[in-house]
């Protein structure tokens, strides 16, 4: 199989039947895959999306809604629905997904959906919108299989089948004591096989990881990768059990998270949607783009101080632009490696002492080896082995610093608790700007005037 | 709980116990999770870590042997061991994960551990090897659950019980017909809740994403992310199954693949090991490095070809390098944006040329918000509003270029079957490098000459 593109005949189908009667186009939607209306989604006007998941049955409109990105506004939807339908496919929504849209919504909007909802799922959504959307809390889904360690195996697995009719698929089950403490994980499997008089206690694992509400989203997607899990239990600071977070859910985490560190290393703004409106990439890049132009002039005033070596010396503006061009890149690859290892696992002291000579040892090659050409374009083409030396002086200088600055940074950054990616190439090719302005320059007017 | 860091206290108490005797340090290697002792392993030199995967028991090596990174060459501990408990500890390996390490040994090795297996194992591994790394063919694991369809629910049940002894967890059941081909999929939910009477083939999901052996590995990452799959299985062009990828073998392809897109972009070799050597780090970067000298010269011609400007005036190169860098961040800016939403989704031909519009939209805005700034500065600071007339145009000119070759390049090599992500920050800055003098220079010597 491939993964699902549109092409033109599935959009003029739905665009067509849209205009005639609603039985052809449920018919035609019956077609798809939740996830593939979704994407469809991307390209029809709200009034479209509107109309299609009104006649969609609740279980099926429901699914397409979970599938929407955040980026494309399923609340927007949602809020404009009638009352009745609305309720019927939040109901059917996980809680996580639930309170992840609503949350978009403001307070007004948020009751006016929660107070149409019956009484126990409004309760879920409520508890679930007072965690942090990046937080494990924030994760969970609420409605996890729970059964007392007390249980036989006839009693629990009866107990699994009746609340795992509304789930589509169960991985772990929770074993909990009478006070709703979590006593461990037990498989599906392992209650299959047991003996008919066997207890839930007897085949628990005891040993497992879990996470508290409060924890990082990164951090649960490190634990999840870590140890391979399929899904992780949460609970509060008295190991009361509280949810889940599954691997499908980790999966979206990462990939945001990738994103994030991708746009921040680049300058952009962690919040820029990828398919957002050229307004709000202005308004995420343009701020960065400002600060560079202040740092900029800083640079450039390194150019003004040599103002007589510049007169003096025309050539060696063409050679600085070399220099400093160079140290930009070699200090965006020190970045990169750093910022990435960095965000896959921590470093101890040590390593990231190893880190940063291991960035001085590469720059001072790169360095020499890049220097050995500009020296010999000096020499042969310019007839000037002095100016030769100078360049091949600053191209060494200047790359070990870049190295240096592209591994220390990020490793500080992170120390202090500061994103090491907001260390962006923006910040760090500045910082090698003007250093390779100002060696290149100080050496000329010491070398060659 | 927190993902598992080493302290001190640790290596120094296995560090000792390696000094003394093998029972001790059995007991203290007990205390931890497998995909622990491999965090450990990191910081061993390789005869302690032959030492401890000779001691621990076969089943629990091979799962610290699992969780190492391959980038710490699992392979060579499992070439230097005694082969008995070498065999041991391979014959517990999952197929898929014996055999990627396996993998990265020599002909002649891989003959050596396949010989000493048995021969149902060394079938599986065989196979294995045949597929390319990076497709679902060298993803799957061959071990899966599988019932023919015309079993009733006591057999497939005792089935499912008999064939899930070896694997920690299952997520599907695959139903197959006489000849192996795949039919669908089955729960264990649905096998428990099912009449007595019910066959298997009464209970399949028949319409049930699947993968063939050749497609590449992040297509398969997009099909599970789509689909929201816990696994997926993988059929041969007669839809014959061939085995499955589980969703947390994708965690680890997203991970590979993300490191990848980081390093590419910043023009860092896709091979380079993040914690690898310098000589290596030296031998992906200097290529890179060495074509932006090329380019950089160009550049720098470019300021040479306009000798007379930058003589008659040379307050213009202070300038030139403000733009020069503005163009080249702004470029990232765009290049970062335009990658990674071709990563998460391929776009149509309306997409991509929304996005370049956009990019243009955004090139002008931002280009002419920092030339108004940079008009300023010539006009208050340097009391010359001509300069600032020529670099405001500048300015906005090379901030458009620079949005578009950031969007367009990218799009263009997808198109053309190229990896978009090498289109790295390097070429794309050199290329607003060049324009970015070229702008200035040129309507200097136009305007104010």
């Amino acid at each position: 199989m491939q993964s699902f593109e549109i092409d033109k005949t599935d959009l003029q189908r739905i665009k067509a039947a849209l205009e005639r009667d609603d039985a052809e186009l449920e018919t035609i939607l019956q077609e798809y895959h939740a996830s593939e209306i979704a994407i469809i989604f991307e390209k029809l006007p709200h009034e479209a999306k509107e109309k299609i998941i009104s006649i969609l049955p609740a279980q099926f409109a429901s699914e397409v809604i979970s599938e929407m990105d955040e980026e494309h506004h399923p609340e927007e939807i949602l809020i404009s629905l009638d009352p009745e339908k609305r309720s019927e496919i939040v109901e059917e929504l996980d809680y996580d997904v639930a309170t992840d849209i609503i949350s978009q919504l403001d307070e007004e909007d948020q009751q006016e959906i929660l107070e149409d909802l019956n009484e126990e799922d409004a309760t879920h959504i409520r508890t679930l919108l007072t965690y942090d959307e990046d937080t494990a809390g924030g994760l969970m889904n609420t409605d996890v299989i729970k059964v007392n360690v007390c249980l036989n195996k006839k009693n629990a697995l009866d107990e699994v089948i009746r609340q795992s009719e509304e789930m589509e698929e169960f991985y772990t089950i929770y074993a909990i004591d009478d006070e709703g403490t979590l006593q461990g994980i037990v498989s599906v499997k392992s209650i299959i096989k047991a003996r008919a008089d066997a207890k839930i206690k007897d085949l628990l694992v005891n040993e497992f990881v879990y996470v508290e509400a409060h924890v990082d989203q990164e951090e649960v997607a490190r634990l999840i990768s870590q140890y391979n899990l399929t899904s992780i239990p949460v609970v509060d600071a008295d190991m009361k059990l509280l949810g889940r977070i599954t691997v499908d859910d980790i999966i979206d985490v990462m990939e945001e998270e990738n994103t994030e560190d991708i746009l921040k290393i680049s300058g952009v703004s962690e919040d820029e949607e990828l398919a957002g409106s050229w307004q709000d990439a202005v308004k995420s890049r343009l701020p960065w783009l400002i600060v560079n132009l202040g740092t900029a002039f800083l640079a450039a005033s390194v150019i003004r101080s040599f103002d007589d070596t510049a007169k003096k010396l025309p050539i060696v503006a063409a050679y600085i632009v070399i220099i400093a061009s160079m140290g930009g890149n070699a200090a965006t690859q020190a970045l990169a490696v750093t910022v990435r290892r960095i965000s896959l696992s921590d470093l101890s002291d040590r390593q990231a002492y190893v880190t940063v000579l291991k960035e001085f040892l590469v720059g001072m090659i790169n360095g020499a080896t890049n220097g050995v050409i500009v020296f010999a374009v000096a020499y042969f083409y310019d007839a000037n082995p002095m100016l030769g030396l100078v360049m091949f002086l600053a191209m060494t200088g200047n790359l070990i610093i870049a190295g240096l600055t592209g591994a220390t940074i990020p490793l500080i950054l992170k120390r202090v608790g500061i994103d090491p990616a907001v260390a962006s190439s923006i910040i760090i090719t500045t910082f090698t700007d003007c250093i390779g302005f100002l060696l290149p320059l100080w050496l000329a007017s010491k070398l060659l005037l």
